[in-house]
């Protein structure tokens, strides 16, 4: 194959594609296409509701925007970046993923490169996508078009591991399309990974996160154990990561888009050729009980006062990371709907980060915009968000009753504070 | 408690113990005592058997070495530096902690601290080694004695992490003693960490291997599904290691004394509590598990050939980790138990860090000195040791018949030679 002109499409513009797509169309014709017609109206206005890309950038000269799939026809690139999430089940959902295929089988040209940069488990770009394109577009793989797989490294918020300084890994399904997947990359990242194959560069992608997760969820089990024997989680951690080869981890709700999803992926091929995760698996549930085992630590703790009295909560953070706000996948809003269940429960969320029209509009959820004054039984502190680390403990004091407690599953307040109503997790 | 001149006792002297006794005896006077005979004659000739020390450490005027415990009376400070291992059920086995405790008590003067640095769970010390002490002493802990917990992080061969560089981790049971413990470890050791209480700080040391060992069962785990998925294990690290986060661990064999042992300890006291720890022991158990593994998929390996006729197969390296002579605890050393019940196999075994005589008269094991020529269907690389790494593809060729295997667990053939008759874990 030969190329003349490239011309990109990349499907799927959340914070993965949009920045991507932005990148890239300062050395190529870039058309950004994705289905939704309001995020494709808002680009057009130079509008990026995930805060990503500043009006300049959206407004590039050679980067379009739209929501018709017939400009795909015109590319030699298409990059996909669809969410690759799991149902309720756990079970992988490639349903969006199957359509990206449709879309692009229905205008794919010959001579096309399909690259896929979603999160997927082994082999899915060369069974699953592939058969998916050829079905659509009556074309052969390898004969009419080729594969690749580059999977995305992206840490929304992260200021200094952005696009173009964290190492990208790209495969191909043969060395021509990976020579030319490396001309492209290379234009807008510094080092480019060549893996050995796509099922490489599938599975390496898969175990970074599950080895966060597996990391999380040691804590996590650590943090029960200790809780048990009256040993403060922190301070073992605190001694543990003195020495110069220890891990450090904290304990915590893993939710998001990733640490808690992508496992899921390993785990259900793994299944399906007849092996059950071990470890993967038990690290998975763990970390998935423990918004309840935390909910339960909770009405122990609030036990020492009387339960069958009106208790009023005030809940701070509600995204699934400190610093942003996104709450899709967010285990403090599942500790959130425990709690609002309880009949004598009466709770506040507080969070800076939130689109409060939003979360209203979405999940009829309101937040406060103020903490009232001398109200609560107990406020718990969910998410480390910045502003929550410069509390002093005389403005947390003035929302809490006389005898109020606080429940600071993220060390923040206790570290600081160091009092004897401050528990951790 | 006042404390004139500080006279020390070190209880055990193996690879914690001894280069301790040494340290100290640069500063104070040191008994180093110690059960066994031969150990206490070999050192008053100057001779460390474990290669630790030398000769002019060992005849430093202020140590001296015995294994009469009476010397203990002397003493205000007492460290305890048994080994603490499990037994056959994987059960902690502290007979040689409590013995020590026995042998203190029996021998212990009002105002001494007991320092403990064997690895325990948490509690252990302030439980069951103060009640032993107790008991043979009919004295009062915290009136007529302290005690102190310091857990050692001794990594032997390392040239770069050495007692006096490595954090100190040190507790006791009131501050009065941990103040004094920190001016005496402080005297030898550039760092040392004061834990909240000596619980904190069994914890924290039992965690560290555990963290390590559930990071490589992690690792195994995935060398099993991607062995079935035809995806080369360390192809898929190698991407996954270019990520800034990504922990690089490699799969393989876990024996030794630490990590192999050390999380049985924490399982052990979570189920007294009443907890079955879930990641922790499905990670021993994975791990306890990968000899079996390994041995079923040599034996795969094997079945392209007639494994109903003789075969010869070459092992190289048998303890229980690269470059040092100690086999106690081997996974190698299991793995090549496996191999020699085959009847149709036939095993040599080379190492050239174990000593060939004692092996001979402790296991019956001979170790060759040299492989012989063209003799071996099959050759397993098990342990690292750095003589195999410069090995090159002619030699291993030698040893070989015309169609042999290599079966590399550690990647080092593998990875240089890039031949189709080499396969990894």
């Amino acid at each position: 194959m030969k190329y003349g002109n490239i011309k990109i499409t990349v499907v799927g513009l959340g914070y993965v594609g949009l920045p991507l797509a932005s990148a890239l169309s300062n050395y190529y014709d870039v058309v950004g296409y994705d289905t939704s017609k309001k995020k494709i109206l808002e680009l057009n206005k130079g509008i990026d509701s995930t805060n990503q890309l500043k009006y300049l950038e959206i407004k590039n000269k050679r980067l379009m925007f739209t929501n018709n799939p017939s400009e795909i026809k015109e590319s030699n690139l298409v990059i996909v970046t669809v969410p690759t999430p799991v149902d309720k089940k756990n079970i992988p959902d490639i349903s969006l993923l199957k359509n990206a295929c449709k879309t692009i089988g229905i205008n794919l040209k010959k001579k096309t490169i399909i690259v896929f940069e979603s999160t997927v488990y082994p082999g899915m770009t060369e069974e699953i996508c592939r058969k998916e394109i050829e079905k659509y577009s009556k074309l052969k793989w390898k004969k009419d078009f080729n594969l690749g797989y580059s999977p995305e490294r992206i840490n929304p918020g992260d200021k200094i591991h952005k696009l173009e300084n964290i190492t990208k890994v790209i495969s191909a399904d043969d060395d021509k399309t990976l020579q030319f997947l490396k001309k492209v990359y290379g234009k807008i990242i510094k080092k480019l990974h060549l893996a050995e194959s796509i099922k490489v560069a599938e599975a390496a992608k898969i175990i970074e996160n599950t080895q966060r997760d597996i990391n999380i969820a040691f804590v996590n089990e650590l943090s029960v154990i200790f809780s048990k024997l009256n040993i403060n989680i922190y301070d073992v951690l605190k001694a543990a990561e003195t020495k110069w080869n220890f891990l450090k981890f904290e304990p915590g709700l893993v939710g998001g888009h990733c640490i808690g999803v992508d496992p899921y992926y390993l785990t259900y091929k793994a299944k399906q050729i007849g092996y059950a995760p071990k470890i993967i698996l038990s690290g998975r549930k763990l970390n998935d009980n423990m918004t309840r085992y935390l909910y339960l630590k909770f009405l122990n703790l609030l036990k020492r006062k009387n339960l069958n009295k009106k208790k009023n909560i005030l809940l701070l953070g509600i995204t699934f990371k400190e610093n942003c706000n996104d709450y899709r996948n967010s285990k403090p809003l599942e500790f959130y709907k425990l709690l609002s269940k309880h009949k004598n429960f009466k709770v506040d969320v507080h969070d800076p980060f939130v689109d409060k029209r939003e979360i209203k509009k979405y999940l009829n959820l309101k937040i406060i915009r103020t903490p009232a004054k001398n109200k609560y039984d107990a406020v718990v502190l969910l998410v480390k968000h910045h502003q929550y680390n410069k509390l002093n403990y005389k403005k947390l004091e003035q929302f809490g009753k006389k005898d109020f407690i606080v429940f600071d599953i993220k060390n923040t307040f206790f570290k600081k504070f160091k009092k004897d109503n401050i528990f951790t997790i």
